[in-house]
């Protein structure tokens, strides 16, 4: 794990477990300093955690106590086994397709013309492979996924149940009060290693492809607008939503529940709030938050000043009566001023 | 239904209709005062209402209204009729899955390896039910719901079509810039009583399981983080989104596209806005609204002042301009004093 | 087109492409102001402009730049082919549905009792068409969509993957803090030419149907509550949510992640903007932004103060302390006054 062992180091660990739950046997981790207190009282027999403190249990002390978390519950349970049902009679797939060896179809999947899906990809029931769509090795495309023609999977890509890859953009011409539904041939590119949540729907581009760049990361619920180029290592989390023909660049984290207008350009490692409303292009390494959305210490100054608005406005109120008065006070009385 | 009829209690009842549409042999109700003067037009033959008022027309005067019109819905329509299709030689159903008596199991659908259905329950077409899955009674599975390995479902629970429950959290350990996913190893946990939307996505838990608890309901869209725990008896309108971690109360009502971050605990009886982004823990009771979320009456005056802002701004422009041509007549002029 | 040529007339276009990355043969066009410089460097044979301006490429100049746009892609591309399958016997289809002539059915696709479904319509896999739904002619059924019981679908109508039509609204009566379900006996109506993107859930009426009017169109995971009316020709982008009872006139737009409160009026031609909060009817043709929306100007001016809120705080602050040193001044000190 590349940590340190503070206590025992012949320590036997047979689970993992979270600090409250943890019992003999357990390993636990600390990230979140809102939870620093349970190191003195868990049960666990040993915790990862990012500094050695004094607490009456076993420590391994790791530089990147999330990642040393992360390797320790791969040694432990590793990750979903899934069952090796191979190619079910009971799935279609087209003559023309190609299956790489090693690949498993569960039954009720369809696989259409020219489809070309590489090795040792797991394709779960009810599965809708469009034609022409190409699949890399590796791949885990769960229960009731649609991919629409023409797209393209790279490596080790992981969809989730009913997401939705390649359904035609929003696109349409208004003419005379009628929308008029423009033909999307662009395709939808997603990168080796990206993994999507489920129910998420990524349009296919109008002339270019929309891209998931190579080892992004997209919660549940995520929509991504026709055109629009996710950069590589991006973290897109639940119920995000981006327009179209917008580009992020790459390691860019962006909040649940966030919306990025279309046509805009969002730099490398940004981070965007959740809920924040994205409106302007994003320079590289600015953090912005809020709805509209601004520079995270510019909205943290501003939005914290939302409870103090109407006490801000009494103020104002009162500062204009308190004036009134001094101006009364200072002009001698205008009549008076006439008078001798 | 628990209430006072007046008027002709020998009414003949043959259906239910909205004030407007509604005539002769209808019964309708009123809810919302803002379709208070319906009650002076409607063709209905009889109306629901909380309060006895002056009305053409027959009233039954109900402490619940809302639940003596369910109540009427109850007993005019009942709830909906399943077709009895037994289990479909066309579903795919594992040999060490088992299934109680009385269930029907649509063609298209899969029952994986050791999961064990209750008696009675519906499973329509398209859904897939995962290893170990286990599930009470009485429950119905819509078409193309997804149900991943180990989670557990109750008794009476309804999820309605294109929802995916156990899907992976969205964790990763981000190490030298690429994103490690963490196995999950909680499973999603459904208590009794619990209805759930279209196409929500509730993740499982990496360590604890991810609670539903019993007799809330998910509307449409909504999702779920890892690990978070929703009270007994809450409402989540659709679209709401909670992140991992969090913990509901009971009896909480979460409006619609609202959004919780993780790691905070919501507690009983809350009531949260739609769309309010709620980023710290709310106590007992407490009702927050906006995003970020306030306490309510507090919100409600803090939200109201912001068509006011330009105008306040300009006043204190104005106050700063009055206030220095009030300190310049109040010094005597600078070099005028210096001379003799 | 409708539009006029700048340039060679006999130029031969084969394909569609962006400014950035047409070359010869190629036609592209520019509608977005923020795309202009790229007029003077594209490789493209020929740009769709709104007016002619000088420019090293023949220009095709149209009224209605993205109409002709979008008639030059239909000419070069036309809509996405299907496959015609023909009714598979791998679908599951009652003996009392009626399928008009030229159906293509897909396997895994379940068609209720009693379904009609016109002619020419193309039915993908694992799609779940209810008891009595009524489908027009030369509609479009993506893979995994569930349309439940009784809903009626118009001519013309295209739903992509992963939808939900019909599900029962969200509505229950709460007595004894118990949530009792409230039958939903109104259905979905969605009307000719009406487009749906992926994975949108639509409610059906409680008593009153949902209507979805006709041309209207919806992008990916939009949600509209029960008994809510849209109007014809609106279109509403990703990740909308309507609760129910509202209603929306025609050619209304609707941004995306906009939210809009139950039991209101929209009128006709509204603009609504991305991610705003509606929570009172809007008149005709009014624009409305942010949350809580305001009309557009309003909202414009009221939310670009949001930056200046902690800079209006201190110059409140500052105007108090000048105040209290003038009204300071201005007052004798009181002990000497009392002094002779």
């Amino acid at each position: 794990m590349g940590g340190r062992v503070c206590g025992d180091p012949d320590l036997v660990i047979r689970a993992a477990a979270t600090l409250g739950r943890a019992g003999q046997g357990d390993i636990s981790f600390l990230m979140n300093p809102r939870y620093g207190r349970q190191l003195q009282t868990t049960k666990a027999s040993a915790v990862i955690v990012a500094q050695a403190v004094e607490a009456p249990v076993a420590l391994l002390v790791a530089e990147d106590p999330y990642y040393a978390f992360t390797q320790v519950m791969v040694l432990l349970y590793g990750y979903r086994k899934h069952k090796e049902t191979g190619v079910s009679p009971q799935a279609v797939i087209s003559d023309t397709a190609v299956l790489g060896v090693g690949c498993h179809v569960h039954p009720f999947a369809t696989i259409a013309d020219n489809a070309r899906i590489g090795q040792r990809c797991i394709i779960y029931p009810c599965v809708y492979i469009g034609e022409g769509v190409t699949i890399g090795d590796d791949c885990i495309i769960y229960p009731s996924v649609t991919i629409y023609e023409r797209c393209m999977i790279g490596q080790r890509v992981i969809i989730n149940a009913g997401s939705v890859i390649g359904v035609d953009g929003f696109g349409y011409a208004t003419h005379e009060g009628v929308h008029h539904r423009i033909p999307h041939v662009g395709a939808v590119v997603i990168e080796d290693d990206v993994e999507i949540g489920s129910c998420c729907g990524i349009e296919r581009g109008t002339l270019d492809d929309t891209v998931i760049g190579q080892g992004s990361k997209l919660s549940d619920l995520v929509t991504i607008g026709h055109g629009t180029k996710v950069g590589p290592h991006c973290l897109l989390v639940a119920q995000v939503g981006i327009a179209g023909s917008t580009t992020l660049g790459h390691h860019c984290v962006v909040g649940g529940q966030a919306g990025i207008v279309g046509h805009i350009t969002i730099g490398n490692n940004v981070t965007i709030g959740g809920r924040a409303g994205v409106i302007n292009s994003v320079p590289d390494g600015q953090t912005v938050l809020g709805a509209p959305a601004l520079e995270a210490d510019e909205a943290r100054r501003a939005y914290a000043m939302l409870p103090y608005l109407p006490q801000m406005r009494q103020e104002i109120r009162d500062l204009q009566n308190r004036l009134r008065k001094i101006a009364a006070q200072m002009e001698p009385p205008s009549d008076d001023s006439k008078e001798p």
